[in-house]
């Protein structure tokens, strides 16, 4: 038994477990947390880890997973689904793929399947017109962009999904921290657009999860 | 004919209609876009619209609705539905009551019932504690708080549906204009909360509109 | 001979008079200016003057213009010219008409013929589309938004003229002000956009003048 | 001798003695003042230390006690006090520790005893209802969080005692640097809940200590 | 019955009732939850209230009181109690007088008696030094500032009591709306100064209630 | 082939080929994407590069060319032009040397000549008068300035060609990230400066490059 | 005898009297204050002073003085000096003069004689450099500027004399309400200017007095 | 002969000569700078200047002085002077001592005694009151000081010279960097108070000698 006082029966409420904010805690502390989740036989998600941190858990935790893109770490690797993917992750640049990392494994943890679309920024938009159609596939649009944080908004113009904009800290000048791509996400005049926290594509991935249980209820 | 270039495909694009912004529109203006959409036998939708515009609008169109504590216009009034409510609009308290019922009205124009719960605010959080087995019906939660904006936190702990967070423009000091209560929806630690920009009711109602759409297509 | 400061060998340094700022200067400072410069047979252009400050000056200078849209105030009205339009001045809504006219007018008293094309916002990404092939005629494109500010990102990945983007102060929440149109164009991905400070319609139309004097030296 | 003006009758005048801010200092300056406390036989507390001054510190005066976590030095250790805790430190998560530990390092200075509530976030707002009826029995409420810093909040809604909020610059995104969670708690719409600086969790202390001085005198 | 969900008991909960947020209600609202509460035979406060809501309030409950330069009302005027004043109220300048009397007429409903101490600002230390005695006396300070927010940090190094902080929203320039004020406060080299929302004169009144409450406990 | 999603047909719309901004990008990344710009025989620019991804390309791309100032990487390096400088590049002091550098290779990179300027700031404004008749000859001129900002001002009111005012993130206190000369360049009293983000000396020269192009279509 | 705790010994500490700030003072207050200062026959200066409290004061004081562009009133006028003006007041613009006269009647009241200086923009340099020489003969120099605030910048960098820059809140976009003004001065590239707050006429004109008294004491 | 274009002249203009901005100069750059200086028998003074560098050019230059703490270099030490100190440099705490050194060792380059005057924080006010008569003696006071910066307020209340005062980078939170200090320095209810920029020692120390120079003419 630990000090520490997890939040058990959050799936039972939510219908997704607790997962772990991995920046600014202990080493120690984070190895503690594991080993309560792992003598349970769940698996659990560790966000924003560093690599130092993420070599000492790797060698605690043998049959872990850590991606240091996107600084995420998972107890037990969760294996790729069969199934068409559900989330389309739509970014930019190659600049973003942190953030669209984060998501990625993110929705594999929770059972997902995702894929990532690259390199459709607003500055050659012809490239975005070009897979309109493909793009009316998936269940939920996941945009990331820094920079003007322009691309949810052109997509959000041609597409009908659920559309969850996520601004990368990814500029410099006034774009730098990723305040101006928030902020134009939040403004955008297309309809309907939601977002979450600079960086944060664990919370667009949950707010995908959150959907895409609706859906499937019925 | 008008020198207004309408997106008129836009239905067939994306399932819903354009919407008009009023603030700084000339009323002029107004009349001729109106008329527009009248000629062609589609209602429309102004939000934002000052009262005194909505005065000559309400002459020029007898038909029409305007709610003056939302600034909402409609060109012909909807009908309430008959079947249950699907989206959930929880407010703190009375002062919300615009955003609110810029929500309420913008899902009634697309044919969305929707249903007001007030008075929850998480400075007495048992009031909402109480409520948990009922909110657990709506499909969609949209949740909007000024001040510190604590409520879609609380709200996203205890219930598993889409979240979608308003902060309002409601408080005073630090609070005032509604900054603090967006930074504070976008840092939330629950988890798959979404949000829109400040006393964005309008974009509340488009977000779940895209999430029924969703839903109702399987 | 009043006690003003006039530039008046600006026009031989530059090649344009200096032009009078509006805003804040009292009634009877304006009437001295003006007079001194009708005294010398020259025409004048003041900029954000306010409608009442308009009438007086309307009533002691009969032969004078005003827009009081864009608060544009001349001496003597400029006629239009035969030749076709060099500048593209392009919004995307009704509500940014007022810088639009601030570009128009100044550009008028500057002796350049300009255009405005209307409504093609990057929510609607085709109507701006559909335009490309019109737009490339023009020398210089000025490209208006508030909100999110994308438009000039999309215009400038499509044509290659000089774009001057202006922010205009139209919107709510985070983007009231227009801090996040200007921020937003700042930090375009599109090469080589450039910006004027918000709502200066007067800046942008006086950078595309310098430019113009550049191609007709040649 | 030294050429420092230390404020010798602060304890007469406050009833607590005066405390070092480590941040910024130069070692050699450190260790002249602790010296000149250390010859009149008192003992003095540093804050924000950063841990290789405090490695020279701890050489220099073997006897002192030094927290690395929240960067809290003791020219003596002062042993933990037998009767219970007057003051309950309250936490969301293991990231706030570096905060709650020089609270209750000061707090030990000052003589008062202190426990630490971790993991009480608000995102599973039962932990804490689970817990109010023993959170009754402390004199003082510091309650710290970082995030949207909501934590305060709700514990002013359910607890009658003087709550002190300390912001934590725990987060990323606008979260970063603790001013969300600061602009937050300032706009508490729980009632009397008084906010010290971010990461201040020295001023908390010394806020509870005025408070319990006010409530022995009696 | 109103479709209000008062927090009926908040007071058994913290000791002090709910108290009604004035600013942006509806008039007619504040009617219907006024009559609620006079229907039970309790007094109410409400705060921020602008006169014009006022003057009908006061028409439609007769026996009520507003004090128009805090905008504070209450449903039943409350006595002046005999026994000296609990809290001091300490003002720099005549300006700040607004926040003095929010606080004082708080804890008049709330059965604190209070005493104002106006014209103590640092530019003139001395006025202050004057009466370190008399300020002694009382149990708990609140110290309300604008411009450079310096008092609490001058009244905090001279003085043992409870010290809670209200930045005034008074000055020009860098220091308009108060936000100077408030971070100087925030940032004070005094020791356990705690601080309020800007203009949060309430906010500060009930924390001293909740101090109070500490005390009489014993 | 690559998974990169080039935007081969720019230089047919725009005039200028893509550019790679290689800031956040892994160095991997950049390998492929040169060696499909390689493959192709085309020359390709990389801006924002850090030095240790440049030794990197150096090693894989020997016959490259990287400025360590500016961060600049180019394919191949680009032959001075014989013909005069048609850019002025202008700087208030050595400080600003990295803006001036990009500006000046990508320029070379698009095949224009320009001249850089230093030494001219205005708190010695006789040595920036001395050049004004020098300066008459260049097509364009970019500014580069950092803490207060007022070079492109004084330079405007001097000089009658196209000005690009370029903020740079050099000085200390408020000046520190440019933002002070951003938002004075913005608020220029001169007249038709334009503006582009802080450090962005490619956009600079991008911008220059669009007008460069007008002028040569005659 | 008034309950208001004038510092009246502020003379014999500082060498000149207090001076009221009008600024949400109530007009029975500052009539109370004033009679206080006309019954010992001391002249009062009171600045920020809205025009309808003036015409209040200036029946109830018919000897008064009020100064409506500037909001400064004085008890008793006091007379022009004859001697030549210690003090130049620069001005870039007409929207100024607020803040000039401020300044003006500030040392007229103290019994210092200053002169205007207008229209010297750094858009037209040429304007301030013929007036250099006249320029050298006064001892402190006041220079006022909005919008990008370049003036006192280069007056820095021609005159050897003390420099007290005003930040005037004139301009729209990112200058308004001064705050690029005020960091452009704080930023100066030129040596020893030191800086009020924005509007703060009254501020310069105290520390030109404050100069000018070390002076004469020699 | 180098290619920088050095302001010879300043000297005659202002009485002081040019200075060198050490933060981010190549080092190159700076040593043929200070050989020209060198060639010419001319002091030199480099402020801001990181220990990196320094040790380069103190053996390029053996002659030269460097101050680690304050990050000053001259290229011949100055001599202390014999006649007492003119100006008095005041600060809060150790923490100040960078900033007070740049005042000191700036002062002394340009022939001016100065005096340091340590730990006279607002928080023990009586520190500053046992030191008024002494504080008299002064022609110039600087006073420094970072968190919520009160201490000039203060000193502008009890003592008639002029104040230069210098808010420092020292504190956390909302005082980090200095805004608060610098903020509340230029909202200070004292009056004739001036203001340099975060950390400006240098600016202070030129703005004293701006003044001592007037006061020296007569």
């Amino acid at each position: 038994m630990t000090n520490f006082n997890i939040d058990h029966n959050r799936t039972d409420r939510l219908g997704f477990p607790e997962v772990i904010y991995g920046q600014g805690k202990q080493t120690g502390d984070l190895v503690a947390i594991l080993e309560e989740y792992r003598s349970t036989d769940q698996n659990a998600l560790v966000t924003k880890l560093e690599s130092g941190k993420a070599d000492v858990l790797k060698t605690h935790f043998p049959e872990s997973f850590y991606d240091a893109v996107a600084g995420v770490f998972m107890l037990k690797e969760v294996p790729l689904q069969e199934n068409g993917a559900k989330v389309g992750i739509l970014t930019a640049g190659s600049s973003d793929i942190a953030v669209a990392n984060e998501v990625f494994y993110t929705l594999r943890f929770m059972g997902i399947a995702a894929e990532n679309i690259r390199d459709i920024g607003v500055a050659g938009v012809h490239r975005l017109l070009d897979r309109v159609e493909d793009l009316k596939t998936y269940d939920v649009l996941i945009v990331i962009a820094g920079f003007e944080g322009a691309l949810p908004t052109v997509v959000g113009g041609l597409l009908p999904q659920p559309i969850i904009a996520v601004p990368a800290a990814v500029g410099y000048g006034v774009a730098e921290g990723g305040n101006t791509a928030l902020n134009a996400m939040l403004s955008s005049c297309a309809n309907g657009i939601t977002v979450v926290n600079i960086n944060n594509g664990y919370g667009a991935a949950m707010a995908a999860l959150r959907i895409l249980n609706l859906k499937n209820q019925v």
